[in-house]
């Protein structure tokens, strides 16, 4: 064997993250033991306590160190509008555009039979019940563009109709600054239906 | 601000590792978090244990968590040639091909004098005790080829040539598999430079 047991045991500790392979964890490693003895302690430091601290907000389900997170207890936002996404990072995409101003509610996932992703584990539940009673108007379905995200659509989709509430998903298409010469056939098929006069 | 002060952190400790970008860094985070707690801590344990015990072999400055390293200790490898590469991750290279039986030096950088990388940072003083007191009859030089490991291997060479010992640099050329047509011009220099009759 030609390395130590504790870069092998580090090495392994990398590979366990994504996108991560057998070649960069080892980069990564000799990267840290190249480091300074407190940088590495800090590191270690930022993973325990990120794990600690962060949990998810109580009424939408975002990262926060707080019960509440600092966008749900933002006043300026519209609390009749709600933006439903599968992960965290998807809010930030949204966030980062400025345009929406109403309130989110992070899923966590979406329906998969196959992983065993159903609407509990979703806590689809959780998410009737703020429609029901948290004063929602319309809910913009923002889930991804595959088979899991399009049926996660559908099912709250009929979940929210009956209560009276309008419900919209994003608009699928060519993205901006594409070229039509590469679009694949499902994209050029959605960008079709969701043609908009002009 | 979207984010927590703790996922913050975490975030800009994972850009500081080489090749992680932002976008990378925040995907990382997020799956830290989607984690157990135990598997964080163990992975902040690996972290801190592994710059803890893991230090430089005092003889070819190897990795190790023991005084010598096992590659040293092993007595059926060819004491009288010795391999000077400049990373860790060199000697595992030149280890894989199972053709090299004898022990390295590593110097853990190259002659850099814009970085202020001279001889004393790359310990060559100690590399020429060694030659001069280890029985080292031949030395393969394996730096980079690049300006810094060029420089690097002239130095070698010219300071054990005076103790009689052979000094050879590992051959450059053509990569086995590689296409003539996508070689760069000093690739091919060197790959002419290199010709061996046949």
């Amino acid at each position: 064997m030609l390395f130590s047991p504790a870069i092998t045991r580090l090495v392994d500790v990398f590979r366990r993250l994504p996108g991560i392979g057998p070649k960069t964890a080892l980069r990564l490693v000799f990267f840290v033991l190249s480091m300074e003895k407190e940088e590495v302690e800090e590191m270690a430091r930022a993973l325990v306590d990120a794990k600690r601290r962060v949990k998810h907000c109580a009424r939408c389900r975002n990262l926060t160190e707080q019960d509440i997170c600092s966008v749900c207890r933002d006043e300026r936002r519209d609390q009749s509008l709600l933006c439903v996404v599968q992960e965290p990072r998807d809010m930030m995409v949204i966030e980062k555009t400025g345009q929406f101003k109403g309130l989110y509610f992070i899923l966590h996932g979406a329906l998969s039979p196959v992983e065993g992703f159903g609407p509990e584990e979703l806590k689809i539940p959780d998410l009737l019940q703020l429609m029901k009673t948290g004063g929602v108007k319309e809910v913009i379905i923002a889930t991804n563009p595959n088979v899991e995200g399009d049926a996660t659509a559908f099912y709250i989709a009929g979940a929210a109709r009956p209560l009276g509430i309008m419900v919209s998903r994003i608009g699928f298409g060519l993205p901006v600054g594409g070229d039509l010469e590469y679009a694949d056939e499902l994209t050029m098929t959605r960008a079709l239906e969701g043609r908009r006069e002009i």
